[in-house]
């Protein structure tokens, strides 16, 4: 699969770079370019516990993402799903280390903890003080003597990250870490596997398998289930959790492998509250991506039991943007609709001349259905016509309900009748144009300028200019001509419609698709409409 | 493509529930699922100006995702990539909107436009004071008349929304929406389609192209591009973008599409500062999951001449994780790499009887090869003896470098030499072995007590247990024995090797993969070379 890479032995190093580019400052980088890859604090002055972790690249922002105040001190990356060699981790750890010394927070991999664990003892014959705490939280398999390290590193990170940064020894730093290990539980689940760089991908899981228990660094997950939905995908991982917790209230990660959508970790977010172990959880951290296995298109679950303290750890402020921060999980307050979505009915009245004027104009759109529908055809679907008839032989049947001695009123309540029978964009920009000629008829404003002000209104949400080739072309200088009375209006609105056939390169609505040979000739069938309005009107 | 969803009608609100119940109470929901999906923030107060965005959902975290504090006040939801209606964007303007006013943010799709518009038009029918802004960033087509709002509509919530939090006026935050509208520019990437949750996918992109200018709704791109690599692809996009810049310093969000993995996005992230625009860059928020479009594997630049006081409303604190701040571009800091990787040479010195002693060792390693190699093979790769033996060979043939007459110099050499000629997990092992036991040694430990130091260090490390089929299982009873002579110990040794070879549910190293019957009787190689060693040392 193409990736946004470049030279494959380049990744980590360039990816580096845009990390410490892009990152304000607060970090820097080692020399040592491709074999020592250490991203470490800026202007870090030893004076407090130094926290040191990495691994294998391809698990970001974990974990050069996450080194700043309040978090990790150094991380040292190796290649992708690989360890860093045990130079660089002595690099990492020598540069970082003072006089109160240093906690390695290493993920449980031989190739990690070998390589930690010499240059921890390398660092040791210098006389440094390193601690090693190795993260073990996956618990896919209950029984295996080695679980992995995943995702419930970042609980290690966080917590001992806030504690270093207010000062704590190295002994409480290390303890905290271990009993945050002790009692992290972990455990993922993938739809697919990951796509590592310069290799095929393995297509492992078929598309109605989800794979249950797997690490982040595409190895097998302990059993392929039948995948229904997210739903049942949390159920799955959440049977499998609750025997391990007790009823301590818990924090939880939602952690995204890489892959997941963000509208598909709300999802899951919503069926982890509603799962078996809903009732156990009272923080969350997430959903995020946080200790990812590229683009796997899984996500993990992370449960610590945290205590009021650890809880004030993971909640103190730090550096990172990668880290969501953990925040109390709260019942959904859904707050009242307000009123005023039922539109307000006017108040009926009678009117004989208006009453007669507004008949006379659904009658002039009626006759003109076939007309404008055989114009609509040249350059969309055949259909204003009979858009417009069908809004007028309504509005006719529904006259009765209008408040038509009231003429401020009026204007609102054909706007509102048009919303609602009228279908299309153009039944919307209608009701604009009427809803907004009302408001400004309300403030006061004379018939003829409140029309222009609808008119304005109407084109500013459409979006469409005069010359466009659309209704505008005709109603904008009708309008324009209307208070030297109709029969200028009129002739204003016929100039316009007939100028749009000579306009052959729309600019908005259907006929902007529409080639110039099909539109030469044709009056757009909009135009047209009003022409024949103020036309018939002044007759 | 299988997704973690449930009901595909359901996704809208199902993610709306899951974001709301995971941002600690700061968000809330209007009533009216599933017809009206407005995100609001908790226990506002309507004193300031109210922000309403929205739109079609899978563009997450965009927009429900960035109301809160100092962001936006309502987020309408659509369905997937379809606008919300009328009644969901006026129930989101009345829930919010006090007598200061409300402004709508909308990009530039039609269905939002109307839509918006027409709500608007029917909130002021209730005496509200709303504007209405439309985005319109994207310039894949350069005279596009409707150019579509795609990412840069971050920086007009960002924006505003640090404005209203400050209590700015609704005609000063619609101004300075207007102005950051008109000067944003957004251009995007993709190697890949999006999938859209119930439709398949569409294949439109073969692997070796990208596509150039593309939409957030899987809408084709403007053009297709050859694929070479990430430096080609970012600059194919800010070539495009270079010339509608001035020379006035940018802020630029580097803007995930949803499917880029994080370490992608930092390699892009890279070259970005590199690219022919890089020199007008000044500040950058990301790179980060903002505006996507599903899973879709490409990413955006958006582009604005922030001034100072706008830097410094981007920079504003807010309530979302999912805005990732805006700071300033940094050139790398690179830290010299700490001395010390480079192993400080022990002082040679020469003491026969030790001399002897180490010759005598590597002789039986030497010895052993044959059969040790012999015993591997029954469970592993069959070469522990010669492992040990090249390690024999080279020892002896730098024994005139060893510090021979200062012991404890010399388990820490021993111990350097091996983490250097020894391949191999036992290499990195025996070397953690006898660094730790010089540790202990230096510190005035007694030579049994720190050989059983060094011990608790390898295990630490290496994470096996007696009993798992190891060397240990040898070692460690002879070096409890040893305080009593080298028979005891050697008898202790034989014992616990002989021990092996009925474990044969092996806990550790490679052994662990290997099924009982092919284990069953064989000793350990490890072990066995610990007992020989003992044996013919006591002998």
């Amino acid at each position: 699969m193409t990736q946004f890479i470049n030279k494959k032995e380049d990744i980590v190093t360039e990816a580096i770079d845009g990390l410490v580019q892009s990152s304000g400052g607060t970090i820097a980088r080692l020399d040592g370019y491709p074999h020592i890859r250490v991203v470490v604090r800026n202007g870090w002055d030893k004076s407090k516990v130094a926290l040191v972790s990495g691994g294998g690249s391809g698990h970001e922002p974990a974990h050069a993402g996450f080194v700043g105040e309040g978090l990790l001190t150094a991380a040292v990356c190796g290649d992708v799903f690989a360890s860093p060699s045990i130079d660089a981790v002595l690099a990492g750890i020598l540069a970082v280390t003072g006089p109160v010394g240093c906690l390695l927070i290493v993920k449980n991999y031989t190739g990690d903890r070998l390589n930690f664990g010499l240059a921890a003892e390398r660092a040791r014959a210098f006389g440094l003080k390193v601690n090693m705490v190795i993260v073990n939280d996956d618990v896919a398999l209950p029984d295996l003597p080695q679980p992995r390290g995943v995702a419930g590193t970042l609980f290690v990170h966080k917590i001992t990250g806030a504690m270093a940064e207010a000062g704590a020894s190295l002994a409480d730093v290390t303890a905290a870490a271990e009993r945050v290990i002790a009692a992290t539980k972990s455990l993922g689940m993938s739809l697919d596997t990951c796509t590592v760089p310069g290799s095929p991908k393995e297509n492992r899981i078929a598309p109605s398998k989800a794979e249950l228990g797997l690490g982040i660094h595409g190895e097998s997950g302990v059993e392929q289930i039948d995948y229904e939905n997210a739903k049942q995908a949390m159920a799955a991982i959440t049977h499998k959790m609750a025997p391990l917790l007790d009823n301590k209230p818990h924090v939880v990660m939602l952690n995204n492998l890489g892959g997941t959508t963000v509208l598909e970790m709300s999802v899951l977010a919503n069926e982890l509250v509603q799962s078996c172990i809903g009732k156990n959880l009272k923080f969350i951290v997430g959903p995020a991506a946080m200790m990812t296995s590229l683009d796997m298109h899984g996500f993990s679950i992370s449960l610590y039991p945290a205590n009021s303290e650890e809880i004030a750890l993971l909640q103190a402020p730090c550096a990172s943007s990668a880290w969501p921060g953990c925040v109390e999980m709260h019942p959904i307050t859904v707050i009242e609709v307000p009123d005023g979505l039922t539109p307000i009915q006017p108040i009926p009245s009678e009117h004989q001349a208006t009453a007669e004027l507004l008949t006379k104009c659904c009658h002039i759109l009626m006759d003109a259905e076939a007309d404008l529908n055989a114009l609509d055809a040249k350059s969309g679907d055949g259909d204003t016509g009979s858009t417009l008839a069908g809004a007028a032989r309504a509005f006719i049947g529904g006259l009765d309900r209008m408040p038509l001695a009231d003429h401020t009123q009026l204007y609102r309540a054909i706007g509102q009748e048009l919303s609602q029978t009228m279908g299309g964009s153009l039944g919307v920009l209608l009701a604009i144009f009427f809803t907004a000629t009302g408001d400004a008829a309300s403030s006061g404003v004379p018939m003829v300028a409140a029309f222009q002000a609808g008119l304005k209104r109407m084109q500013q949400i459409g979006g469409a200019q005069v010359g466009d080739r659309t209704m505008l072309d005709a109603l904008t200088p009708a309008l324009e001509a209307l208070d030297g009375g109709l029969r200028p209006a009129a002739e204003a609105a016929r100039k316009g419609a007939v100028h749009t056939s000579t306009i052959v390169h729309a600019k908005a609505g259907r006929a902007s698709y529409i080639s110039a040979e099909q539109l030469q000739g044709h009056i757009d069938p909009g135009a047209e409409a009003v022409a024949r309005l103020f036309e018939q009107l002044s007759a």
